[in-house]
């Protein structure tokens, strides 16, 4: 692992034409992080990932964001509150099916030893957990996931993440192949000045043989067994353009047509879940007086959003695939990698 | 007609503890305008009822605002653009279900003769035309409205209008009662600054038996034997807070619980739709930059709005109900008023 | 705890006009069962209530179901699938808001111990956990249930429970009095035969003074200092009519006018949250051809179960009030009862 | 006109790998037909396309059906109603944006005439009338469409119709080529029996530049210089499998992920909608009983349904693009034909 692994553009596999950030990463917007715990231990291959959509408390500064459930077949939770209120006010914890509750428990608990007015003198913290199911290859039925392993990897958040198999990724599949953690990013300009949009996905979706690359090419793993489109994918995007909740949902609807591009068709036992945040504008907690002054975009200028939004998901699940290598799990089973098809 | 009818308050009946604007109609909120034309004519007990939002071109200076479909029986056209952009840009019009169509030409028409780049170098317009059926007291299957008639209700509007059977509301039926078109608002502060909220209902809806006075009352029509919930109502609520389209649309949910109060469940043929918009901002068609400084009421400041729409929404249909006089109309079916009940 | 406390009847507070079921909660409707686990130690007031839809196993025999948010200020987790695939595969808990993530897993244990394929051959199961904050009178941020607490609940499932401060409801408020759990039923009659609506809500909502009784009256605790709407409400309803998941999510959206009618407005930060289920037919898991015949009440005829969700909503949340008695718990707080009023 | 116009397969572009139906039109599901009035006179370049869901009379027996709003920038009437109630109960009508109207007032006049109680002893009936802006091409200011041009279509539905620059798709454009009516069906088995899906496209939308063929070719007209997404795209999908409502909203999303794999975005000035039927089995509008047996397939074989939804949405654009030759209208406006680019 020492080697980084290369990605979906070191393949010749472009999304689109835009140009993409400095990083290619969800952490190209500035104030973003990523870190993951790996748990690959006997028969488990699963881990946390988390994602922090800035720095500070975001229990006293919230950021503006959105939903949009392109196929509901999930158990993620915190997105009702986000629909409601248009905040965030959680960094984002990425795992398994069955250690969403364990996920919750650590965001509350840490919420609360860092606002100790929660729940009492204040509202309780609305905690975003999403999740896939890698019971494919991990034992997910172990629920081997501990409080102390979501915080671990909300410690080990930096600018600086890997992809691939790490954190939930480790135990993910997609089309057949190995999935997992993927991101990218796209620049652009509005009034005169470099905005970026990013996106982190967590894949475990698709029907193998369904696979659409880019270029035209069909990878196919040579088993396909697997015939139903089974598992998931979570699709998380960042921006620094000022939007309103309203916005943001309608950023993250596009997240679908990224999958779509991939040959994908949001099968019925997927649950595919997209949130949008945008880092411009911290909502404070407390409010002093009863307006608040917020930039928004110019509705007819949020096309180039949509084609970010777009055009990383399907990046991002290219490199989420790519940057993993071939994995067994438990029972022997076994994913290839789409980087060895390549 | 030249004597102003009583209202609920004229009665004792008042719904909720906030103090009232100045009208106490929709129209304490500056800049809006309503205009009545009304046709009684042989078996038509039917008409337009306008509200202008404000008073310049709405296509070029458009207004934020948000939709609740409590119970979606209905025809309303319009509501879907407003869902997605969070933009209201036309006068909104009441009618009669079979009205719509025409009632979408006339804006549609209008728009165009203001407007003559719609639907070619810009986008199109997006009418709200909104009804409920009157075919109880009205011949409806005649479809007698023109484009005209909505013309005139247009341009009657003005910031005094009449209650009751008048325009949209001439032939309408609520809890076996004569209904029609009813207001009112509410004054509050924030920030040390007096807003409003004021609301219109056209209202046709409610079980004959079922309504509930604001002091425990029962008030009956003699003739029970409409046994279906039946009808609909619109409400269309505005304000000069200033909000985005997310918190508009929770308070136009509000509206149904103003209905609830009054006895109402939502039946399953009541077409019971809300509207509200902010009159605090104008949204230029052609913006020159690609952002736009909003101000936003804090979220958690938002409940004085919520409280203000539900004891409206309740007070606007007893004025709807209780400034009609009884009527007779089509086949000599009658509706008695709830003002003589009173 | 001996003696039956009494109930809104009991004080002939009556909502609306349909009859009661025999027992007057939500076990009327057969099969359907409701236990608690209560923990009143120190500073805690709180507890889980378990509702368990039928007496079998929930994932292989799935209820149709659907589900209304009134106010989205809530943290319950589950309804995202009921609402994309329309079926319920879980026992239902509630709890308060830092309980949900012990919830889930024990809901997620207990359904992999009862079917050894979940997220290995088949899919993973979705539990439903839902929540209000007990903070006022409980040391919410102790986090201190357990899976064992949790499945107390479950194993304590009965057709005869306690309303008022049992199970999640012990630690609970409404209208500045104490609140908690409460039932109530209506029956009604479709094609000759007798079938049943019956409602719980664990109740936590409503601004002191806003209180409504069905006589008029208006109970006010005597200490106003809580000035906000602040709290949550969950409504479950069952009935044993035949009914598909849109219908039964219109049927969930009508608890919202029982709310309306004892005063709320679905205050800003309230999580108001609605989920209806059936019983009328088990959905297999295991499903052998391709279609299934399912009986459906024509859309005509819901009217009765909406005005009985209405009813029954209201009058649950008076039996939840008027079953607590006077509580103190957290740094001396205190709650009065409401039947101490009355 | 006389030699049929060359379609997407004979220019070997095959969508996906499902097998069509025998017409590879909506029309292979028995029942339904399709209509065109075509009005090319002077700068009119526009028309109404018909669809009859079935032969008989709609409201007296209408069927199952579900809608996505895939991008609501648009003027579509009729969605809301479907939404609530689940049914689909009048002919489906598209035409220009300002057509709307008088699409609408020619649906109620004509089932007013076939049912002589509609709007006085029982409900009104909810016309679905659905649009794009072709005013590149045509003077959509004119309004110039009639109740009797609406007539025309509807009465000349059939099950064989015409694909291209025909009724409503006469002046329509889609990634700055032709575009118009296209369609496309896929056949697949269930319980062993032969079951259809076809779909009907009005294309409007798309950058050009942006179109990716299903070889990987990227087709582009010669003038670049419309840069944004304009326009819209409405998705009728007709199927004879039993489905509820929530099932057809399910499959109505999946014509989303046909439009992304043809390189949209689903842009903002766009307004992308779909709506999906059964013909599997006819609600009547007077039901005798409270009750209605009704067969569903089981949620687990939606797949291939959701599969189909996609490749059917995704040729019949292609379709719509290539059956349309060139065309000049409004101001020597032009739009090349994809067929010559092939």
């Amino acid at each position: 692992m020492a080697i980084p692994r290369k990605l979906s553009r070191d393949f010749g596999l472009i999304c689109g034409d835009m140009p993409t950030g400095a990083k290619n990463t969800i952490c190209d917007v500035e104030g973003v992080s990523v870190g993951h715990l790996t748990k690959i231990e006997g028969d488990l291959r699963t881990g946390f990932t988390a994602i922090l959509p800035h720095q500070g408390n975001l229990f006293r500064e919230k950021l503006i964001a959105g939903t949009e459930v392109i196929n509901g077949f999930g158990k993620s939770a915190g997105l009702m509150q986000i629909d409601e209120l248009g905040t965030l006010e959680s960094p984002i914890l990425l795992t398994n099916t069955f250690g969403v509750g364990t996920g919750i428990n650590a965001l509350c608990r840490r919420a609360i030893a860092e606002n100790p007015d929660i729940g009492w003198s204040t509202g309780t913290v609305n905690p975003l957990v999403m999740e896939c199911n890698d019971g494919y290859l991990s034992d997910i039925q172990a629920m081997a996931l501990s409080e102390e392993d979501a915080f671990a990897a909300l410690d080990a958040a930096s600018s600086d993440f890997k992809q691939g198999s790490f954190g939930a990724g480790t135990g993910m599949s997609a089309f057949g192949f190995k999935g997992g953690i993927g991101s990218a990013s796209r620049a652009f300009e509005l009034d005169g000045k470099t905005y970026m949009l990013g996106t982190l996905v967590l894949s475990n979706f698709g029907k193998p043989g369904d696979l659409v690359l880019p270029d035209g090419r069909k990878p196919s793993p040579k088993d396909l067994s697997q015939t139903e489109e089974r598992g998931s994918v979570i699709i998380v995007i960042a921006t620094d353009v000022p939007l309103d909740s309203r916005q943001l949902k309608r950023i993250a609807r596009r997240g679908g047509a990224g999958l779509a591009r991939l040959g994908a068709y949001y099968g019925n036992g997927s649950g595919d879940i997209a949130v949008a945040f945008s880092t411009a504008q911290k909502i404070a907690h407390d409010q002093e007086g009863d307006f608040i002054a917020r930039d928004c975009l110019v509705e007819g200028r949020i096309d180039i959003l949509f084609k970010a939004a777009a055009e990383t998901t399907q990046e991002a699940v290219l490199n989420s695939m790519i940057a993993s290598p071939a994995m067994r799990g438990r029972g022997r089973q076994k994913r290839p990698s789409l980087a060895d098809w390549l």
